[in-house]
Protein backbone atom coordinates (compact mmCIF):
# COMPACT_ATOMS: atom_id res chain seq x y z
CA UNK A 1 0.00 0.00 0.00
CA UNK A 2 1.26 3.53 -0.91
CA UNK A 3 0.18 6.25 1.12
CA UNK A 4 -0.53 4.58 4.47
CA UNK A 5 0.22 5.49 7.99
CA UNK A 6 1.09 2.63 9.51
CA UNK A 7 2.27 -0.83 9.99
CA UNK A 8 2.53 -3.71 12.31
CA UNK A 9 2.93 -7.23 12.12
CA UNK A 10 2.42 -10.12 14.29
CA UNK A 11 4.53 -12.85 15.36
CA UNK A 12 3.93 -16.65 16.33
CA UNK A 13 5.01 -15.58 19.53
CA UNK A 14 1.92 -13.10 19.73
CA UNK A 15 -0.43 -15.92 19.30
CA UNK A 16 0.37 -17.83 22.68
CA UNK A 17 -2.43 -19.40 24.31
CA UNK A 18 -4.69 -19.44 20.83
CA UNK A 19 -4.01 -23.11 19.95
CA UNK A 20 -5.49 -26.20 21.53
CA UNK A 21 -1.92 -28.05 20.53
CA UNK A 22 0.80 -26.48 22.71
CA UNK A 23 3.23 -28.89 21.65
CA UNK A 24 3.34 -28.10 18.20
CA UNK A 25 3.14 -24.20 18.99
CA UNK A 26 6.00 -25.07 20.96
CA UNK A 27 7.32 -26.81 18.71
CA UNK A 28 7.33 -24.31 15.19
CA UNK A 29 7.69 -21.24 17.82
CA UNK A 30 11.75 -22.91 18.03
CA UNK A 31 12.21 -23.07 14.83
CA UNK A 32 12.04 -19.15 14.74
CA UNK A 33 9.57 -16.52 16.17
CA UNK A 34 8.16 -16.42 12.38
CA UNK A 35 5.60 -13.32 11.26
CA UNK A 36 2.12 -14.80 10.95
CA UNK A 37 0.01 -11.77 9.70
CA UNK A 38 0.98 -8.04 9.09
CA UNK A 39 -1.78 -5.50 8.72
CA UNK A 40 -0.93 -2.14 6.79
CA UNK A 41 -3.30 0.87 7.27
CA UNK A 42 -4.29 4.12 6.41
CA UNK A 43 -5.73 5.89 9.70
CA UNK A 44 -6.65 9.49 9.00
CA UNK A 45 -7.90 9.97 12.81
CA UNK A 46 -9.85 8.44 15.35
CA UNK A 47 -13.00 10.48 14.63
CA UNK A 48 -16.46 9.45 14.53
CA UNK A 49 -17.70 9.81 10.85
CA UNK A 50 -14.72 9.15 9.39
CA UNK A 51 -13.36 5.44 8.27
CA UNK A 52 -9.91 3.52 8.63
CA UNK A 53 -9.19 1.51 5.66
CA UNK A 54 -6.21 -1.36 5.28
CA UNK A 55 -4.49 -4.49 3.93
CA UNK A 56 -3.64 -7.61 5.95
CA UNK A 57 -1.72 -10.34 4.83
CA UNK A 58 -1.48 -13.59 6.25
CA UNK A 59 0.84 -16.66 6.06
CA UNK A 60 -0.06 -20.06 5.25
CA UNK A 61 0.35 -22.81 8.37
CA UNK A 62 -0.65 -25.03 10.76
CA UNK A 63 -0.59 -25.70 14.29
CA UNK A 64 -1.69 -28.91 15.43
CA UNK A 65 -4.69 -29.41 13.15
CA UNK A 66 -5.62 -25.41 13.54
CA UNK A 67 -5.00 -23.10 10.89
CA UNK A 68 -2.84 -19.80 11.32
CA UNK A 69 -5.71 -17.07 12.39
CA UNK A 70 -5.62 -13.93 13.69
CA UNK A 71 -6.05 -13.53 18.02
CA UNK A 72 -10.28 -11.98 17.23
CA UNK A 73 -11.62 -8.82 18.72
CA UNK A 74 -14.91 -7.22 19.05
CA UNK A 75 -14.76 -3.84 18.79
CA UNK A 76 -14.51 -0.87 21.62
CA UNK A 77 -17.74 0.60 20.27
CA UNK A 78 -19.23 -2.56 20.00
CA UNK A 79 -22.34 -1.44 17.54
CA UNK A 80 -19.63 -0.55 14.82
CA UNK A 81 -19.39 -3.36 11.84
CA UNK A 82 -16.40 -3.59 9.80
CA UNK A 83 -16.50 -5.02 5.94
CA UNK A 84 -13.72 -7.09 4.52
CA UNK A 85 -12.80 -8.02 0.87
CA UNK A 86 -10.89 -10.63 -0.56
CA UNK A 87 -7.76 -9.68 -2.53
CA UNK A 88 -5.79 -13.08 -2.65
CA UNK A 89 -5.43 -16.61 -1.35
CA UNK A 90 -8.72 -18.84 0.93
CA UNK A 91 -10.25 -18.25 4.03
CA UNK A 92 -12.98 -17.68 6.75
CA UNK A 93 -13.98 -15.11 9.08
CA UNK A 94 -15.43 -16.66 12.20
CA UNK A 95 -17.75 -14.52 13.62
CA UNK A 96 -19.28 -15.17 16.84
CA UNK A 97 -22.63 -13.32 18.20
CA UNK A 98 -23.33 -12.28 21.77
CA UNK A 99 -25.46 -15.08 22.51
CA UNK A 100 -22.32 -17.18 21.22
CA UNK A 101 -23.87 -18.20 17.49
CA UNK A 102 -20.61 -18.92 15.49
CA UNK A 103 -21.03 -18.06 11.35
CA UNK A 104 -18.42 -18.53 9.02
CA UNK A 105 -18.32 -17.04 5.54
CA UNK A 106 -15.81 -18.04 3.00
CA UNK A 107 -13.46 -15.59 1.68
CA UNK A 108 -11.41 -15.58 -1.88
CA UNK A 109 -10.31 -13.15 -3.86
CA UNK A 110 -13.58 -10.44 -4.60
CA UNK A 111 -15.55 -11.83 -1.75
CA UNK A 112 -17.10 -9.30 0.44
CA UNK A 113 -17.95 -9.75 4.31
CA UNK A 114 -19.46 -8.43 6.37
CA UNK A 115 -19.17 -7.82 10.20
CA UNK A 116 -22.44 -6.35 12.21
CA UNK A 117 -22.44 -4.72 14.82
CA UNK A 118 -21.50 -6.48 18.38
CA UNK A 119 -19.73 -9.67 16.37
CA UNK A 120 -16.71 -11.11 17.44
CA UNK A 121 -14.43 -11.72 14.79
CA UNK A 122 -11.45 -14.03 13.46
CA UNK A 123 -9.74 -14.41 10.23
CA UNK A 124 -8.36 -17.70 9.62
CA UNK A 125 -5.81 -18.92 6.27
CA UNK A 126 -6.98 -22.48 5.13
CA UNK A 127 -5.50 -22.16 1.92
CA UNK A 128 -1.67 -23.02 1.02
CA UNK A 129 -0.99 -19.22 0.02
CA UNK A 130 -1.07 -15.80 1.90
CA UNK A 131 -4.24 -14.55 2.61
CA UNK A 132 -4.96 -10.72 1.16
CA UNK A 133 -7.67 -9.04 2.18
CA UNK A 134 -8.69 -5.26 2.57
CA UNK A 135 -10.81 -4.38 5.62
CA UNK A 136 -12.43 -0.72 6.33
CA UNK A 137 -14.03 0.14 9.35
CA UNK A 138 -15.74 3.29 11.28
CA UNK A 139 -12.67 5.15 12.60
CA UNK A 140 -13.94 5.46 16.21
CA UNK A 141 -14.68 1.42 16.50
CA UNK A 142 -11.42 0.58 18.65
CA UNK A 143 -10.66 -2.63 19.32
CA UNK A 144 -11.21 -5.08 22.76
CA UNK A 145 -8.92 -8.09 22.51
CA UNK A 146 -9.71 -8.87 26.16
CA UNK A 147 -13.24 -10.15 25.33
CA UNK A 148 -11.54 -13.32 23.62
CA UNK A 149 -9.11 -13.66 26.52
CA UNK A 150 -11.40 -13.73 29.52
CA UNK A 151 -13.11 -16.48 27.82
CA UNK A 152 -10.62 -19.00 26.58
CA UNK A 153 -11.19 -18.17 23.45
CA UNK A 154 -13.75 -18.35 20.56
CA UNK A 155 -16.29 -20.57 21.22
CA UNK A 156 -15.73 -22.93 17.96
CA UNK A 157 -12.63 -24.06 16.69
CA UNK A 158 -11.67 -24.12 12.72
CA UNK A 159 -10.06 -27.20 12.24
CA UNK A 160 -7.92 -28.89 9.11
CA UNK A 161 -10.07 -31.77 7.98
CA UNK A 162 -9.08 -34.33 5.05
CA UNK A 163 -11.48 -32.06 2.04
CA UNK A 164 -11.18 -28.77 4.11
CA UNK A 165 -12.25 -27.57 7.50
CA UNK A 166 -14.83 -27.91 10.21
CA UNK A 167 -16.01 -26.40 13.46
CA UNK A 168 -15.13 -28.21 16.79
CA UNK A 169 -16.10 -27.29 20.39
CA UNK A 170 -13.66 -25.47 22.17
CA UNK A 171 -13.35 -26.93 25.06
CA UNK A 172 -11.03 -23.84 26.77
CA UNK A 173 -14.15 -21.91 26.35
CA UNK A 174 -15.90 -20.56 29.10
CA UNK B 1 -17.88 -8.83 -6.14
CA UNK B 2 -19.59 -11.77 -5.10
CA UNK B 3 -21.78 -10.81 -1.98
CA UNK B 4 -22.68 -7.10 -3.10
CA UNK B 5 -25.87 -5.42 -2.99
CA UNK B 6 -26.12 -3.64 -5.63
CA UNK B 7 -24.76 -2.89 -9.15
CA UNK B 8 -25.18 0.10 -11.66
CA UNK B 9 -23.59 1.56 -14.91
CA UNK B 10 -23.08 5.09 -16.44
CA UNK B 11 -23.13 4.81 -20.09
CA UNK B 12 -21.90 7.84 -22.37
CA UNK B 13 -24.92 9.66 -22.89
CA UNK B 14 -25.15 10.01 -18.87
CA UNK B 15 -22.17 12.06 -19.08
CA UNK B 16 -23.52 14.61 -21.48
CA UNK B 17 -22.56 18.16 -21.07
CA UNK B 18 -19.44 17.51 -18.72
CA UNK B 19 -16.58 17.57 -21.47
CA UNK B 20 -15.44 20.82 -23.46
CA UNK B 21 -15.21 19.46 -27.18
CA UNK B 22 -18.98 19.01 -27.85
CA UNK B 23 -17.98 17.88 -31.46
CA UNK B 24 -16.27 14.90 -30.24
CA UNK B 25 -18.80 13.63 -27.48
CA UNK B 26 -21.73 13.88 -30.36
CA UNK B 27 -19.35 11.79 -32.65
CA UNK B 28 -18.20 9.35 -29.90
CA UNK B 29 -22.15 9.02 -28.90
CA UNK B 30 -23.13 8.20 -32.33
CA UNK B 31 -20.81 5.09 -32.57
CA UNK B 32 -23.01 3.76 -29.38
CA UNK B 33 -24.17 4.15 -26.31
CA UNK B 34 -21.41 2.40 -24.40
CA UNK B 35 -20.70 2.10 -20.85
CA UNK B 36 -17.81 4.35 -18.72
CA UNK B 37 -17.78 3.15 -16.09
CA UNK B 38 -19.58 0.72 -13.51
CA UNK B 39 -20.08 0.27 -9.30
CA UNK B 40 -20.53 -2.99 -7.59
CA UNK B 41 -21.40 -2.14 -4.06
CA UNK B 42 -22.21 -3.26 -0.92
CA UNK B 43 -24.24 -0.92 1.22
CA UNK B 44 -25.38 -2.53 4.66
CA UNK B 45 -27.71 0.19 5.50
CA UNK B 46 -27.48 4.46 5.25
CA UNK B 47 -27.08 4.95 9.11
CA UNK B 48 -24.68 6.69 10.67
CA UNK B 49 -21.80 4.39 11.92
CA UNK B 50 -22.34 1.75 9.05
CA UNK B 51 -19.85 2.11 6.10
CA UNK B 52 -20.48 1.52 2.41
CA UNK B 53 -18.07 -0.47 0.52
CA UNK B 54 -17.85 -0.71 -3.44
CA UNK B 55 -15.60 -1.90 -6.32
CA UNK B 56 -15.91 1.04 -9.38
CA UNK B 57 -14.15 -0.02 -12.73
CA UNK B 58 -13.94 2.51 -15.54
CA UNK B 59 -13.12 2.21 -19.11
CA UNK B 60 -9.64 3.87 -20.66
CA UNK B 61 -11.10 6.69 -23.22
CA UNK B 62 -10.77 10.11 -24.70
CA UNK B 63 -12.93 13.04 -25.92
CA UNK B 64 -11.40 15.23 -27.34
CA UNK B 65 -8.14 15.52 -24.79
CA UNK B 66 -9.69 15.16 -22.05
CA UNK B 67 -9.90 11.54 -20.52
CA UNK B 68 -12.93 9.19 -19.39
CA UNK B 69 -14.06 10.50 -15.91
CA UNK B 70 -16.91 10.10 -13.44
CA UNK B 71 -19.62 12.97 -12.88
CA UNK B 72 -17.90 14.01 -9.90
CA UNK B 73 -19.79 15.01 -6.49
CA UNK B 74 -19.84 16.47 -3.20
CA UNK B 75 -21.29 14.32 0.01
CA UNK B 76 -24.83 15.69 0.59
CA UNK B 77 -23.32 15.29 4.38
CA UNK B 78 -20.67 17.19 3.23
CA UNK B 79 -18.21 16.43 6.29
CA UNK B 80 -18.41 12.97 5.50
CA UNK B 81 -14.97 11.49 4.25
CA UNK B 82 -13.81 8.94 1.41
CA UNK B 83 -10.98 6.43 0.86
CA UNK B 84 -10.24 4.92 -2.64
CA UNK B 85 -7.44 2.30 -3.04
CA UNK B 86 -6.41 1.33 -6.75
CA UNK B 87 -6.36 -2.48 -8.22
CA UNK B 88 -6.07 -2.15 -11.92
CA UNK B 89 -4.93 0.59 -14.24
CA UNK B 90 -3.43 4.09 -13.48
CA UNK B 91 -5.93 7.07 -12.16
CA UNK B 92 -6.15 10.53 -11.14
CA UNK B 93 -8.27 11.71 -8.42
CA UNK B 94 -9.60 15.31 -9.14
CA UNK B 95 -10.17 17.21 -5.98
CA UNK B 96 -11.32 20.69 -5.12
CA UNK B 97 -11.80 22.22 -1.99
CA UNK B 98 -14.62 24.25 -0.78
CA UNK B 99 -12.51 27.84 -1.75
CA UNK B 100 -11.45 26.23 -4.83
CA UNK B 101 -8.32 24.69 -4.70
CA UNK B 102 -7.61 22.03 -6.94
CA UNK B 103 -5.11 18.34 -5.88
CA UNK B 104 -4.75 15.42 -7.75
CA UNK B 105 -3.55 12.42 -6.83
CA UNK B 106 -2.37 9.65 -8.97
CA UNK B 107 -3.45 5.94 -8.16
CA UNK B 108 -2.22 3.10 -9.17
CA UNK B 109 -2.20 -0.05 -8.07
CA UNK B 110 -2.42 -0.16 -4.03
CA UNK B 111 -2.47 3.30 -3.57
CA UNK B 112 -4.27 4.98 -1.07
CA UNK B 113 -5.92 8.21 -2.07
CA UNK B 114 -8.15 9.83 0.86
CA UNK B 115 -11.10 12.41 -0.04
CA UNK B 116 -11.29 14.66 3.05
CA UNK B 117 -14.44 16.20 4.35
CA UNK B 118 -15.77 18.89 2.15
CA UNK B 119 -13.87 18.47 -0.91
CA UNK B 120 -15.81 17.61 -4.62
CA UNK B 121 -14.22 14.40 -6.25
CA UNK B 122 -14.06 12.99 -9.63
CA UNK B 123 -11.97 9.88 -10.89
CA UNK B 124 -10.46 10.16 -14.11
CA UNK B 125 -8.80 7.31 -16.40
CA UNK B 126 -5.00 8.19 -17.70
CA UNK B 127 -4.30 4.64 -19.06
CA UNK B 128 -4.48 2.57 -21.65
CA UNK B 129 -6.85 -0.36 -19.58
CA UNK B 130 -9.44 -0.29 -16.74
CA UNK B 131 -9.11 1.83 -13.86
CA UNK B 132 -10.23 -0.58 -10.97
CA UNK B 133 -10.41 0.83 -7.53
CA UNK B 134 -12.34 -0.06 -4.38
CA UNK B 135 -13.51 2.21 -2.41
CA UNK B 136 -15.40 2.65 1.35
CA UNK B 137 -17.17 5.92 2.96
CA UNK B 138 -19.71 6.65 5.87
CA UNK B 139 -22.96 5.44 5.20
CA UNK B 140 -24.65 8.13 5.83
CA UNK B 141 -22.60 10.18 3.33
CA UNK B 142 -25.43 10.80 0.12
CA UNK B 143 -24.32 11.92 -3.25
CA UNK B 144 -24.70 15.31 -3.98
CA UNK B 145 -24.08 16.16 -8.17
CA UNK B 146 -26.19 19.32 -8.08
CA UNK B 147 -22.59 21.05 -7.11
CA UNK B 148 -20.86 20.97 -10.24
CA UNK B 149 -24.05 21.43 -12.47
CA UNK B 150 -24.59 24.23 -10.78
CA UNK B 151 -20.90 25.39 -11.39
CA UNK B 152 -20.68 24.12 -14.64
CA UNK B 153 -18.49 21.33 -13.83
CA UNK B 154 -15.02 21.42 -10.88
CA UNK B 155 -12.79 24.78 -11.65
CA UNK B 156 -10.07 22.64 -13.66
CA UNK B 157 -9.97 20.34 -16.37
CA UNK B 158 -7.65 17.64 -16.97
CA UNK B 159 -6.31 17.23 -20.61
CA UNK B 160 -3.87 14.80 -22.13
CA UNK B 161 -0.89 15.82 -23.28
CA UNK B 162 2.31 13.87 -25.02
CA UNK B 163 4.01 13.20 -21.97
CA UNK B 164 1.02 12.66 -19.85
CA UNK B 165 -1.84 14.82 -18.38
CA UNK B 166 -1.84 18.79 -17.35
CA UNK B 167 -4.83 21.02 -16.09
CA UNK B 168 -6.63 23.61 -18.07
CA UNK B 169 -9.13 26.00 -16.57
CA UNK B 170 -12.50 24.81 -17.13
CA UNK B 171 -13.85 27.89 -19.14
CA UNK B 172 -17.04 26.59 -18.44
CA UNK B 173 -16.73 27.18 -14.60
CA UNK B 174 -18.90 29.71 -12.67
MN1 LIG C 1 -12.41 -5.44 13.58
MN1 LIG D 1 -17.88 10.09 -2.86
Amino acid sequence: MSNGTGHYEKRLSDLAGLYADQTAFAALLAEGDRVVYDVTEFRPSEKAGDVIFGVTRMSPGRIGDEFFLTRGHIHAKSDRPEIYYGQKGTGLMQLESPDGETRIVEIGPQTICYVPPYWIHRSVNIGDEDLVMVFCYPADSGQDYGIIERSGGMRHRVVAVDDGWTLTDNTSYV
